[in-house]
């Protein structure tokens, strides 16, 4: 009998003895039954369970698994663990969203978002932080002076009501099992759970109410899975829980080895952003947020395939019509009316007269002539990080005029000598290893140019979809047959 | 990328990077460092952890398990996570201790230590609190009035000039790591793991300077293991972990599927003990306090074997002294030397004035004629438990009234109607269905009279022990060649 201390019992407490048992069968490998679920689930966002109960089972579910209907009975018990969002029933059809696993440069909620409202759609998105390398959309927005990301659902209401779209933080009614379980998978090393991922991110639009969803699920060496292969497994996964949750869910899984876009830090995205608003700026980017919109309107029956979808949002980033609908965003959210007109309709200077910019801007030349075979992100994210431009823990302070901006291209030649990355700082100042680390990411070779491969490398429908042409129609999405998988 | 809403940092918090780092190797199944495994007791210890982490390192270790040299590691570190107790040298050859993984009516310790301090040992012993269906010798001890089983490690060092033994609580000082993590593994289904039980009972052994250990492992019905082999692997464990130690350890393994003796309850059993301090007693509970202690007396050199060691232990059991030191030890421990007297000289009528006795006690009539097969010890220990016994949660009170008497023996012939248990019990009743449950553990068949088998079934020395025949000497105990295993 080992030994203890007595202690008094907490009064407060409910009675513990079943979850021990709980832990115990996913310890073994056993399946959860529906309540036992629920139970589990109620007791974390009630908190009936102690921390440390909470770190083993997730540990248990991380190393034994959960089959599909378990992970189905979590991700909807997560969902009604808090407020549940409502709409009215003339919107229901319309109301959409997209979720990205993270990845360098990915700015793509911010022109997306006003694209889709412009084309008729509700956009009640909610968004993240970023934690470790990953930028985070709320941060992004945070960098234009008076934007609010605290919006009550009622004020979600409004927004989707007087723009279409909203971009805004997770509020503490919704999904508080998510919360809990989140902060705690993130010291505990069960980030890279499927069903613990899935119930995260779906139980967040399930609350959300929304009738279709897009899932863009990155992979490669800056991306949660390296593999084409590891990312398809979650895409299927998401799919497949997020069809049987009721909502229309489609999955695309894309490319995440150099950064999306030619700019990196938090008020540099919303810069490109704004030229992709105005249809201009990188090509990948405007790829990715016309493939992912495209979906989203042929999902919620807006178009009539992905391909006629995506000719929609481009033209609404060509017409200036999403570009208002970001505006109108801003204002909506508190940003100045001078402020949102100096930044929708400025020139980049005043643009970063808005916005601020960092005290030193340098760039870095490279090493040597030779084609651009690949620019890495993730040691350009980490140095960044490092600079300011993120945080390690939860609440730090960021600095949103950190920042990188290529300057030359995935395939182009360059000479050597001339700068291929401009780097924005204030203090630390960059450091000789941090030098070091970012003309690593340049890899050059003595090659032929070349035109970069798509981001988008295939997509995820659930099962019983329509085919591949209805999906990619007419005017499709280029190389179509190679992009379809399905659950 | 998951949405969390942002939350302060806790400034007295250490870096955290490193731990979920260590919590994903042993997810990963890789062997800890020893100085990873140091950082992480420490943390444990001192408070550099959360909670959730150590649940999920706990569940990680109980999936994937710890080599011996990560164990070996691991119990070091916990014992040194707080004060370690210290002895003149004169007397560090002699002392020794007793370890129990726990059973039903399991109180060798009470009649084994003062046994031992009358053959010239030290006997530091730290004990436990019941939690379940097992009992602590703690609450026996307790069950005694004015009996202070709080004492500091300077009274311990007086207790065993004085007396030679002494039977105490857990020091807040001694092995905090063990307290922190036994409390958490308790609830989170990660008690069953080799790594951590041999940490949980050798820190404190190795934190009390013994010189030698004798481990009783059970195995059966109402045993932490139900078969030999599984309780031999952590025989095995345990004497090759403490032996590197340094800590002369033996293992033996004993059957725990009927109770221990024939009485079960906190003050019965003191009464028991009793019993078998004055040379009486039942014959299972004289064999276990003989061979434990002959071991450790062969052990610690005051015996050429360990059969020669059972007889002088006997010896102490026969001619009284042992019974004045278990009476010097009371005394010792806050006992008034009236009722010490009166428990250690008085009739059993005298000694239940001392004790108390519950209001009610029934006597269960055998439903059948025939021989009895066996006597089920948990169903027994269940009801009890359920009367008051014991405890569901730590701290909780436990009445030391509750308890049985068995009336017959294994191997007995007994006849329909004749009262087989006698059951003491204050409030709730005994219900039907508790009835039920104590008549089902009395197994019964046509057959005829048999000897029921001996408790212990096997030894577990270390490598490079002497031989079965010094081990067991002349005078040896029975069967004595199908008794020893090895590591």
């Amino acid at each position: 009998m080992p030994c203890f201390a007595p202690a008094a019992p907490d009064p407060t407490e409910q009675p513990r003895s079943s979850f021990p048992e709980l832990i115990r069968k996913k310890r073994d490998g056993e399946k959860l039954q529906d309540e036992e679920i629920r139970h589990f689930i109620r007791a974390v966002s009630r908190g009936g369970l102690q921390e440390g109960q909470l770190g083993a089972m997730l540990m248990a579910i991380r190393l034994q698994g959960m089959d599909p209907d378990e992970t189905l009975v979590l991700t909807r018990e997560m969902a009604v663990s808090g407020r549940v969002l409502e709409w009215p029933p003339s919107w229901h059809r319309l109301l959409v969203d997209k979720h990205s696993t993270g990845g360098v440069g990915d700015k793509v909620s911010l022109p997306l978002s006003p694209a889709l409202a412009a084309c008729g759609c509700k956009v009640p998105m909610i968004s993240g932080r970023g934690l470790g390398h990953t930028g985070g959309t709320l941060d992004k927005l945070e960098s234009v002076p008076g934007f609010n990301v605290s919006q009550s659902p009622e004020q979600m209401r409004c927004l989707l009501e007087q723009v279409g779209c909203c971009i805004v933080g997770q509020s503490e009614e919704l999904v508080p099992a998510d919360k809990v379980l989140y902060s705690l998978r993130d010291i505990t090393a069960t980030v890279d759970s499927l069903p613990l991922i899935t119930g995260s991110i779906l139980s967040k639009k399930a609350a959300e109410k929304v009738s279709a969803l897009v899932l863009d699920v990155k992979f490669g060496s800056a991306a949660l899975y390296a593999t084409l292969e590891s990312a398809r497994g979650l895409a299927q996964n998401l799919v497949s829980v997020g069809s049987r949750l009721g909502i229309c869910t489609v999955a695309v899984l894309s490319r995440m080895d150099g950064p999306l876009g030619q700019r990196v830090g938090n008020s540099l995205e919303v810069l490109e952003s704004l030229q992709c608003l105005e249809g201009r700026g990188p090509a990948d980017l405007r790829e990715l947020v016309t493939t992912l919109g495209g979906s989203l309107l042929w999902q919620c029956g807006e178009a009539s395939s992905v391909g006629q979808g995506a000719v929609r949002i481009g033209a609404a980033l060509d017409d200036g019509s999403a570009l208002r609908k970001f505006q109108a965003m801003l204002q909506a959210q508190g940003v100045a009316a001078s402020v949102a007109q100096a930044l929708c309709t400025g020139t980049e200077e005043q643009r970063y007269q808005v916005l601020g910019r960092a005290r030193t801007q340098e760039e870095l030349p490279a090493a040597k002539d030779g084609t651009v075979q690949r620019i890495e992100a993730l040691p350009i994210a980490q140095v960044l990080h490092k600079l300011g431009s993120g945080r390690t823990q939860r609440g730090q302070p960021i600095n949103p005029h950190v920042g990188a901006e290529l300057l030359v291209m995935e395939g182009q030649r360059v000479a050597k000598g001339s700068p291929w990355i401009r780097i924005h700082y204030d203090t630390p100042e960059l450091s000789d290893d941090q030098r070091r680390a970012l003309q690593e990411a340049l890899v050059l070779a003595d090659s032929e140019p070349f035109t970069p491969s798509r981001k988008v490398a295939e997509f995820v429908l659930p099962q019983g979809s329509r085919s591949l042409e209805d999906l990619m129609g007419e005017k499709g999405l280029g190389d179509s047959r190679a992009l379809l998988s399905s659950t």
